[in-house]
């Protein structure tokens, strides 16, 4: 006593969608994903995107160790410029914080996920680490429904910031003495948000920031830790647009 | 070669303050917080608030098993009707992770943490969780040097709310239809937040929360899990103010 339909609410990363008629296999976590946890079977709908914008809807035609599904439809992204896009830079926080910041974000739709070095703390991010990360990001893409896979980094030091900002960015950094109240910026393009380590920015890294064009904004009337800064960051940003 | 004012970045939770001269007795965990983590000796300093907006001058006198410290100075809190004060309410979310939400929403400030019983889910809270919840809440308040502790309530059933909220609060509910890009009150007040929970609210349940004057607001242009809804809107709210 089940109908298709109850499969529809699944949601897949697919990163090589093919074009409508023709057939994808699922990765070994999609499949999982679809057969374990959603139950699908054959004949069943879902939605997958490629973590790029593409949106298909896809229809079961056999369940394997792998699935394999047929495009039914796809329909391509935004382009970029039309899209609300953020960047965060994260200081390293206390223990292994980072995994549950990169889970939340994700499911914030930020964009890309930039672990930085600071002088008074490093990110200890192994291969493995990177792993789990990506794991978490395309798990929330799931649960969120995006349309985009969080871009998950690896941490660099602020040295190599400056190539890496998108031209024209609007900037800010987490700073109990910044501004508060700024709203976040509605229209489509790209918005920074860098969050210090847990001791902070030294000195000569903010001036650093300062001179990226990176303004002041404070969160909070409280201190906050660095992953709860950077993910108040993340609320922020997702809490503005149209 | 360590000064006295070493430790004066520790903060503490004191709930029975003394007036200026007097001494005070510090529990077994604000001792053990004293003695072990911030390593206070016999004159230094450490600030206290007895969490209800008091901040207090301490020096610490003895470091016995319970660490005794004299109050130097004492000043109140701002009166209620002069802060910005924030209730969350929020459905179950799945697992455990009610633990970093209560973590995270008073390192942010909310002042009331109100777990709400709802048709497609209910709380599992028992003696030892509201404990442990206790328990984060006096570490944020440390970690962020607040002067309110957040208030962890037993979960109720939503029938019961309509006393539970302050008159003339400002009322938000969200939901990914609602409104998108308001601006969070910078005015002094209750601003109430609530969040279904894992399933969602019924539609007759947000029916009940319309008509005590929720509205719905979207905080993120995907699904949010429960938890990451509740620590969004309490960012939103946390960005506000003059």
């Amino acid at each position: 006593m089940r109908s298709p339909a109850e499969a529809a609410p699944s949601h897949l990363w697919v990163p090589e969608l093919a074009d409508p008629g023709g057939v994808v296999e699922l990765s070994r976590e999609e499949s999982h994903y679809l057969k374990r946890v959603c139950r699908a079977r054959v004949g069943d709908f879902a939605s997958a995107t490629d973590g790029r914008g593409a949106l298909a809807r896809l229809r079961v035609a056999s369940v394997g160790e792998r699935v394999r599904a047929e495009v039914e439809s796809c329909e391509p992204g935004q382009p970029a410029e039309a899209r609300r896009r953020a960047l965060v830079l994260c200081g390293a926080p206390e223990g292994r914080r980072g995994d549950w910041l990169v889970e939340k974000l994700a499911e914030l739709g930020i964009e890309t996920w930039q672990p930085i070095d600071c002088a008074r703390e490093r990110w200890r991010v192994s291969a493995t680490t990177l792993a789990r990360w990506r794991r978490l990001a395309v798990a929330a893409l799931r649960q969120s429904r995006r349309r985009h896979l969080m871009d998950v980094r690896e941490p660099i030091g602020l040295e190599g910031l400056a190539s890496l900002l998108p031209p024209g960015s609007s900037r800010w950094v987490a700073d109990p003495a910044g501004r508060r109240g700024a709203q976040p910026p509605a229209r489509p393009g790209w918005v920074v948000g860098a969050v210090g380590p847990a001791g902070g920015f030294e000195p000569r890294e903010k001036a650093e920031l300062a001179c990226l064009g990176f303004e002041p904004m404070c969160l909070s009337d409280g201190r906050l830790r660095a992953e709860t800064a950077a993910l108040a960051w993340g609320a922020w940003w997702a809490s503005g647009g149209a």
